[in-house]
């Protein structure tokens, strides 16, 4: 099967452009440090609809072993010391994705 | 270029298997109905991660113009119908896949 991960984050008023493109870096270097990763997807808000997350991060892995791997891998522990402070929300879940 | 939506439901308590069923049958027959569905996937959240959101849509368009006609589709308003007051919290955003 596939696990797919899913994390939409709400940006704080006022993060910077710079600041997205170090979390984008930062992100952008997982799939190579994380042999886990089947597919590794982010991307900002395309501005359609009202109301909508910022930011969103979709992780495609074999399994639950795969995503804790993923989650607890130390460059994405990287990447998440510099996200943490950005956050006004977030929403997340992990669902099987049908084979 | 690829346009993915992402929706993430929260259910308020006391929503039941049955209603759930429902709500995957009327979004299962969407890729049927709606032509601009390059991809459509949705599911239950597995249960691992503390805080999770219940359930997933992920649908893949061309464009905009796409994600228009799916969100507009009378088959999904439909489903929307079923789905509103089964909700306590929904996060959403469209954001480009890279090529």
């Amino acid at each position: 099967m596939t696990l797919r991960h899913i994390a939409l984050f709400r940006w704080k008023d006022g993060v910077t452009d710079a600041r997205l493109a170090e979390v984008e870096r930062l992100l952008g270097a997982l799939p190579d440090a994380v042999p886990q990763l089947r597919s590794y997807t982010f991307g900002r808000d395309a501005g359609i609809s009202e109301g909508a997350f910022d930011f969103a991060v979709v992780a495609d892995v074999d399994d639950e072993d795969g995503f804790i791997a993923y989650r607890d891998h130390p460059d994405h522990q990287a990447a998440l010391a510099v996200i943490r402070p950005l956050l006004a929300d977030r929403a997340a879940l992990q669902y099987p994705l049908p084979e």
